[in-house]
């Protein structure tokens, strides 16, 4: 026993076959009897033998490398999804580049150069945002997911949330709750997912005859350290407060209950907060957000499987996945007192 | 006005000298005169021109991208660091791709082959672990910063907390509120700054004479999730608790007040928690930990300083730069009630 480390030249030996015909047999390619194939690759299953990635792209001449991009490695829910898209497209051989764009065009541009020139696998775009981008990926013959955000004119393989009923959804919590006055947080222009769920607060307002108002509107990068800022103008400045905010993302609506509460408002009797994300913080005690989950985990298995579809199959048809947003009450929404 | 976007022919243009000397000068190679240099050089902060860093690393014959390998992604210290890391470096013309490595072993070397046979300008390794991997740097070169972690027999440029004091710390300040019975929650044996930590603890156990007791010695992965198993073991698994814990990292830290809270106990009223990082979320209101800062920013300028330094000076000497850690006391740490 070699402790579970076989190479395949233990394999090939083991079958009397040659190295490469094993390769062969284990990516699919042409030139081995179906039976044949079966023998190896139940032998592999059996063994427990795992290809090394690195070799076998060698010897494809091609990189099995996909390569994601995403704006802020610091956001848990950009982190999560990196997470799961890794771990799955690790265990069908491919190896996963991060690329931090810090949502910066320019270095968007290079990442989509290097991914060009390395002759990468794939490419996952989980931030994308502008039209140069956009200009750009319509030039790029690689397989591609979008994932979280969209772009106008992009027809290729996506997954996202529905974004709009998520902004609706939020809305109508509150509603229920008996909240008139509802504000929002909402992220950067160039964020889908953050337009989206912007609309989709207008339109739960115009359905239900609530009042909209522009002082109400905040604008965030997604980050934490702008949720406390937010809230600290949004105590100072406002005469007249909402009893409730949509806030577009956990971490800014996490900074934004902090910089709440550390001006003496309390969450949720002065103010109920209900924010999009779900991610792992905020379940903690302390913090127990009411939030829209996008849920995450499905998310990473659908860009994931898109991936892997467009590289095993060459012509494979687009799919855009809308996953349905779901509520997540916890304990930073409650009654309205007016 | 090109709205800042200039080329490097239009610098060429501009001076009346060929593009290869306009790149030349600013990449401080041979064949340009002094006075001609700092001609480009000065026109090229005028204008503001900013290299196009991909086509740069081509005419270089050098990918100038450095590979920075973190065990974790979801963990925001290792984020934190690869983030701020990123920004020095990219303000530099280097780019800086993320691996997350899961802490396997194999993955790492993976990478490591990598960069190996991309041709890297350097290597960063956030979470190094094994001899396997320190086997491998020894013969790999390349500028290569260690971080956070170090591996016994590597002797290059590093940067460290000193996490022997960290743990010794952390237990001095419990002893100054009257705990004695003082539990720790490690992380994986193959980090040396987990286990620096714990030798730390050690060592003022035994300089103050207070009791070290096996069973409150757990083990985490330093993932959120694993610290509420332990906390739940903690409280149903023990008859006698201690007072206090120090915990090895905030994530554990985080999860095991959760998982404590959850099972009926107040913190700090029925236990102080101290542990380690001071990452962003510990400073929020409902989670305020006391935790030993690592001050990640010095951390990231000394290392992407270090590797700098190494692309920049072909014989540079290496320097293993220590950091202080910082005590930061906030609500999970009170006095001991016995």
């Amino acid at each position: 026993m070699k402790n579970g480390k076989y190479s395949i030249s233990d394999v090939a030996e083991m079958l009397g076959v040659s190295k490469s015909t094993v390769s062969r047999a284990i990516n699919g390619n042409s030139g081995v009897g179906d039976e044949l194939r079966k023998k190896v690759l139940d032998l592999v299953d059996e063994i427990g033998y795992k290809p090394n990635t690195i070799a076998q792209s060698l010897s494809r001449g091609r990189v099995n490398i996909v390569a994601l991009i995403l704006g802020d490695i610091r956001n848990p829910f950009y982190a999560d999804l990196a997470f799961n898209i890794q771990r799955i497209l690790n265990s069908h051989g491919y190896m996963v580049m991060v690329f931090n764009s810090e949502y910066d065009v320019q270095r968007e541009i290079e990442f989509l150069k290097l991914t060009i020139q390395f002759n990468f696998a794939g490419l996952i775009l989980i931030t994308a945002q502008t039209e140069i981008v956009e200009d750009m990926l319509h030039s790029m013959d690689v397989p591609m997911v979008l994932v979280n955000r969209i772009l106008p004119s992009y027809t290729g393989d996506s997954v996202l949330t529905d974004n709009f009923q998520a902004g609706y959804m939020a809305v109508m919590h509150l509603l229920e709750l008996g909240h008139k006055h509802i504000g929002f947080v909402r992220g950067p222009g160039v964020s889908s997912a953050s337009s989206q769920r912007f609309e989709g607060y207008r339109q739960a307002l115009r359905n239900f005859s609530l009042p909209f108002n522009e002082e109400y509107v905040y604008e965030s990068d997604l980050k934490m350290e702008t949720g406390i800022t937010l809230a600290r103008n949004f105590v100072k400045d406002l005469k007249v407060r909402p009893s409730a905010m949509v806030v577009v993302n956990d971490m800014t609506a996490i900074g934004f209950i902090d910089g709440c509460r550390e001006n003496g408002l309390s969450i949720p009797e002065d103010l109920s907060i209900v924010s999009f994300d779900d991610i792992e913080f905020s379940a903690m005690k302390g913090i127990e957000l009411t939030t829209i989950s996008q849920h995450v985990d499905k998310m990473s298995e659908h860009a994931a499987r898109l991936m892997l579809k467009q590289l095993e199959e060459k012509d494979a048809k687009p799919e855009r996945v809308i996953l349905e947003p779901t509520l997540v009450i916890r304990k930073t929404t409650g009654p309205c007192k007016e």
